[in-house]
């Protein structure tokens, strides 16, 4: 993988490292580039039924690389070693842009197979915290310091998070956030809802990993995947009877698999169930039209 | 009514009894059909302003009737006395599939004339709980156990869980509860904001009645059924506009009505209101293309 | 301004406040319409970067004015003095109806370019809370009791409040409030999620002023216009990709912008921003479609 990204694979878990403690982990285009090769690899691996993503060091990531200070988004539309599938026409613009790193990676998140929780040992700001909105869970160090700060730095709202905040955190706490550009601590993260929970920092990678855990030897992992997919694409579905349609057809399909049998028969014989399905060859199309799958990073969405 | 569904009118409030106490009322076919007509029944009767839906003896509901074990999904696709309106064609698929049960209950409530409230007065497990999600008020006893074990069947959310639980308690939560389809404590449904309130279950109903005597005896039956209405349908409409549309039109009907005229004099005047609007008679169409009451369960989406 | 609203600017924040205490700021045509020109002005005026709205005396406002008792709505259908843009004409309704005038005030803060704070500074009864819905942020006094009695009236919720309300504090808790109609205190509004925060009443304008300076200090204005924009729009975004392609729009163009060189510039030095760029004249438009620039208080979408 890159050298800012670190992938381990251990008891059905893929620990995916943020690495450039030296740095405080600040997002750079390996990491954009790492990152979303790190969840290629887990998708395409049945072995691998949780993502974990942590930071090495004390903290998360501390943002954005301002190494170039104000040059740092002129590179953008300039860059010679711009990253595949970065790029952005504009009708009318004479340059083509770069799409936003932090949000190629989050989409990935959003479209993911495996279930993803965010272990935030410590600072999580800008990029740092907004890439971890798209997982299904987030774990955070209560002596780490969250913000939002692009207001303060002239820019706006990136990876997307201008569509996941408010939906994890209502929009008048979001728009304090994202308009003040404070920050601010875990407590007040926890109270807002922004996080499962906070825990001392040594203790939210073990925290998460047993949350991980949990998942991983409980769930079928064909179950997973569709459930996280479901509820990630139900939340802007025009008509709960959307839903019911896709759900009717993945519950019949499901109904007759061989881990519905296992799992209800394990159920009923109150022992753990062996699930036999794998997501690589058993994993239904989910029948809403949603192409998230075969767009993992909105590719598609982009040149529409 | 159902063998398995107790229906009873009583001071303006239908009360629906889930009724299988020795089985802990686990859903059935009859259960399915018995809860519709249910709310057929309710939505019909000018006497009914409110619905209550508890369960008989210790459980509200422990989830779908698992008698035929595995072969419980298996016999959708074959069962020759699926309730009407029930199937589902699938292009390309051999079999008629079978609707999802819970799901169509969830529609119906979804668009009730009627509030409806949720006096969990139990363990509410599977469907169990995610029945509840489309009623307007859900009160827990505080020494039930909930979960949304899906994934641990070898199955997918259901119920229309995909599009309500999210959105009554946030993806996150939504997220952790149903991959890990861990059992949980009404303490813990409480803080995540999936129940209004906790008491003990002998509490459950009495205080389900109150809230529903509170809305029977002060709101205008009329503008209950538009307010819980245009509430729902707004959860997905696209622009507020749409909103100030829908409420501008019924605030020119509504304000030239007696209710209206009768709801101001009376606030006036310091008294309580007796309002002449009935819901059978006097009930605006929503000017939204919204076509929910044309489609109490959902057929015509479900053919679309 | 109009006799019934205040509008003063003091250090970037423009104050506008309800004022007709000896009603209780009871909601009037020329409130309307003042409050429309408020926000007008504080959009076109770069000295004002951020808006507050409170009440004149002990009470926020007490709802709409009801001097004409059972005769309020009926002159809606026939007043000669109603404002410019409240006609709403409805196929095969013979009378023109009157635009929710509470929802056009509303549409105008969704829509508005500087930050919304509400000053909640005593009691806030139906339009007088449903108002501050599209505020970005709510500050309530601590003894202020807080209501949506609609159904109570035989009307339906306004404002807009059919698709705020839910969104700010989740369906559960909007039906509750809605459908009982029920006034309470501040603290059950707190515990919803209704308000940011509860102080003694006297302390209720200088918090809001407080936020207020925290934003027109440390953001830039151009960015705090576009984050509120976008977060208030993506609110109903079909999907994550949607925010993806704005903001990786926005990123490139306000990353070449001065007030990012500024932003980063000052952040590295540690030293406070001076930010450069003017909302009048470097404010982007968002690639998204949207329109609501060009339709302030929705009078295209009404219409249509």
């Amino acid at each position: 993988m890159s050298d800012h990204v670190r992938y381990e694979v251990r008891d059905h878990v893929a620990v995916v490292t943020l690495d450039r403690p030296e740095a405080l982990n600040a997002f750079t285009d390996q990491m954009e580039s790492g990152l979303i090769e790190c969840l290629d690899a887990a998708d395409a691996d049945d072995g691998v039924r949780v993502v974990v993503i942590t930071g090495a060091g004390r903290a998360f990531c501390a943002g954005m690389d301002l190494t170039d200070g104000a040059d740092t988004f002129r590179a953008w539309r300039t860059s010679p070693h711009a990253p595949a599938g970065t790029r952005f026409e504009v009708p009318g613009e004479e340059l083509p842009m770069r799409r936003d790193g932090g949000g190629r990676v989050v989409l990935r998140i959003f479209t993911a197979r495996k279930p993803v929780i965010a272990a935030v040992n410590g600072h999580a700001v800008g990029v740092g915290i907004t890439m971890t909105l798209p997982c299904d869970i987030r774990i955070l160090a209560d002596d780490a310091r969250v913000g939002f700060p692009f207001t303060r730095r002239g820019l706006v709202p990136e990876s997307c998070s201008s569509w996941f905040l408010a939906r994890a955190v209502g929009p008048q706490r979001a728009l304090e956030w994202l308009l003040t550009g404070r920050v601010f601590g875990a407590a007040e993260a926890l109270a807002g809802g922004l996080v499962r929970s906070t825990h001392p920092a040594g203790e939210v990678l073990p925290v998460a990993l047993g949350l991980a855990a949990e998942i991983a030897e409980r769930a079928a992992p064909v179950s997973a995947t569709l459930t996280r997919q479901l509820v990630w694409r139900m939340l802007t579905a025009e008509h709960p009877a959307t839903a019911h349609k896709a759900e009717t057809y993945l519950l019949n399909l499901r109904g007759m698999s061989g881990d519905a049998a296992e799992g209800i028969a394990a159920f009923l014989d109150k022992r753990e169930p062996r699930f036999p399905d794998r997501v690589s060859r058993d994993l239904p199309s989910l029948p809403t039209g949603a192409d998230a799958d075969a767009d993992p990073t909105g590719d598609r969405h982009v040149r529409a």
